[in-house]
């Protein structure tokens, strides 16, 4: 199994992801500013594996800072999860999960920095572990929408490496390959930095189901010429209207997918869904430096003198998408109603 | 002026487009066997300057081999012209200058050895200098369709290093700069191969027009941002109803812009338009070695065990262009009609 970030002796160790598929070499964080570095750096990367590592890193932050001055824990951690929740701007989990691990030191600050660190602790692990359950369930109902020879178009690396170890797009994928379906990959190579051609395909790689790397620009040609069946992709951030805002390429994706006629999935833990965002437009979209544009593998590659822009995630309209994968059910059209009653249900049933 | 090819002292002489931006370097072609090298492997690429390049390697193939067995010249040519025609598929111009060459030939092929070389040489020569009157008036005609601040984005590289020196989508561009206009391009990096980053851009900077880069992905997003007013492209063949055969992605470029409102002009010179080809589906599509997307500047970057497609070229629908500007007026929708009437013109008058 795949384990992109993990807790072991009071430190959080990560795959390094940029090193991936050359090398394969683990990253280990001994102080939260390592933890909010990698995020940066994208040694980790991927919606839910940010909020994990984050959760993890507020931990270790707590249990190397959190006796420096007594009393003053929460401003201690306050201080910790401000600078964690900078690093990215777009994918909610992050700022998800450090809201849940605040919640948990509200519930015991008072039982000493021990029993706190120790909460702390097992509760980015409980993130860690939900996670996997959430992205095993998610694939359980999303397997059903996978025909049993499909090609399926996916963008960017939404699999084991972006998770807790299994996958949200890719997670359906290995799920209808659990079931004995036999899916076939072709993975958008995802410029700038590679994450389909790099990420993707080494994990379908790994699993033995097969894969196809094609550039960005290659989508409409196959979706034309017949090849594609339907795109599954994750999600950084969902809005409450079903807007959804994913890696730099996916709404052109969508776009080309109603074209042909094709099914158009996200797939995405229901924390992923930001009711408190109304529309895509409303959500942050990051811009990195242009350096990954104008330069491929550290290398040079465009002219001396040229410009480059660098936006990191666009908005796929919620209208161009099928239905949105949940570890709670599929909602389909119209998604700002099936949301709703997402989230509606819960407050019912009181879970959280 | 850039000069991507032109003949020097009975040589071809090419910019070396591979090695761009890194390096300005020329080859020097001293038999039509370097030509075809040249062509299919991409040291000079773009419809309209493979067509100049396929010419006058037919004058040098000649010129070395039309006196090796005398009475028999013909067969030489066409054993010439079967070796250029064969490096490339898609581009229609490299079939029509070998046409047009075969039958200069035709019609001096009792002449004797020398006077046949002269008149193969001064023709390939006069197929340049036309090429570049044919972009310069190409521009000229399509300058009117350039708003005096656009931001225009492009894919690929039709710009002079495609041509004989001035372009098409880009002779457009530097015609709507000439008449004190202020186009901003944005260079869609068009992978594999970077034509855009290393090619386009390269132009843009020399010539002082601000250029920024994006990945293929980007475009879509710009475009929602509402940062994108026109979008022009080149093209490697026309079928009779319009579909265009260009650079793969340019297809999904022209869905974005229908779906965003923005003109989408194909430039191209008349010799690009194939009336012999009915539609799209007819255009036979390069598909290239899968190690132009598993490897970027020749270092591999996908996952090992990935499979690759690489289809050079894909097909935009007559119905999502807005007009083909050439370079004896510009065509609207229905593009089969406006086609039909600007051959149609032509027998009238008597061009050819």
């Amino acid at each position: 199994m795949i384990r992109p970030v993990y807790w072991h002796d009071n430190t959080v160790v990560m795959i390094d992801q940029k090193a991936l598929p050359a090398r394969e070499s683990l990253v280990v964080c001994r102080d939260y500013t390592d933890v909010a570095a990698a995020i940066r750096d994208m040694t980790i990367r991927g919606a839910p594996a940010i909020g994990i590592a984050a959760a993890m890193g507020l931990a270790l932050g707590f249990l190397k800072h959190g006796e420096e001055s007594p009393g003053s824990e929460g401003e201690i951690l306050a201080r910790i999860r401000g600078e964690l929740a900078s690093t990215r701007p777009t994918a909610v989990n992050l700022f998800r999960t450090l809201e849940h691990m605040m919640n948990c030191f509200e519930n015991c600050r008072n039982d000493g920095f021990e029993a706190i660190a120790e909460r702390l602790v097992r509760e980015a692990q409980r993130i860690l572990d939900d996670d996997i359950e959430t992205n095993r369930r998610m694939g359980r109902i999303g397997r059903d929408l996978v025909p049993r020879d499909a090609a399926v178009l996916t963008h960017c690396n939404a699999g084991a490496l972006a998770t807790g170890g299994y996958g949200t797009a890719l997670g359906v994928i290995r799920a209808a390959r659990e079931a004995g379906k036999h899916p076939r990959v072709f993975a958008d190579e995802t410029r700038p930095l590679l994450q389909g051609a790099r990420l993707t395909a080494w994990e379908m790689v790994r699993e033995g189901i097969p894969v196809t790397v094609i550039t960005d620009s290659m989508a409409g040609h196959l979706m034309a010429r017949g090849e594609i069946d339907l795109v599954i992709v994750g999600a950084d951030r969902i809005a409450a209207n079903g807007d959804t805002a994913n890696k730099i390429g996916t709404y052109t994706l969508a776009l080309l997918a109603r074209e042909h006629g094709i099914p158009f999935y996200v797939a995405a833990p229901r924390m992923t869904i930001d009711v408190d965002t109304a529309a895509g437009i409303d959500i942050p979209i990051e811009e990195r430096s242009r350096d990954e544009v104008l330069r491929i593998a550290g290398i040079e590659t465009a002219a001396r003198g040229a410009e480059a822009r660098n936006p990191s995630f666009d908005v796929t309209p919620a209208g161009l998408i099928t239905a949105i994968i949940t570890e709670n059910g599929i909602v389909g059209q119209p998604l700002d109603r099936g949301i709703d009653s997402l989230f509606t249900a819960d407050t019912k049933t009181g879970e959280t």
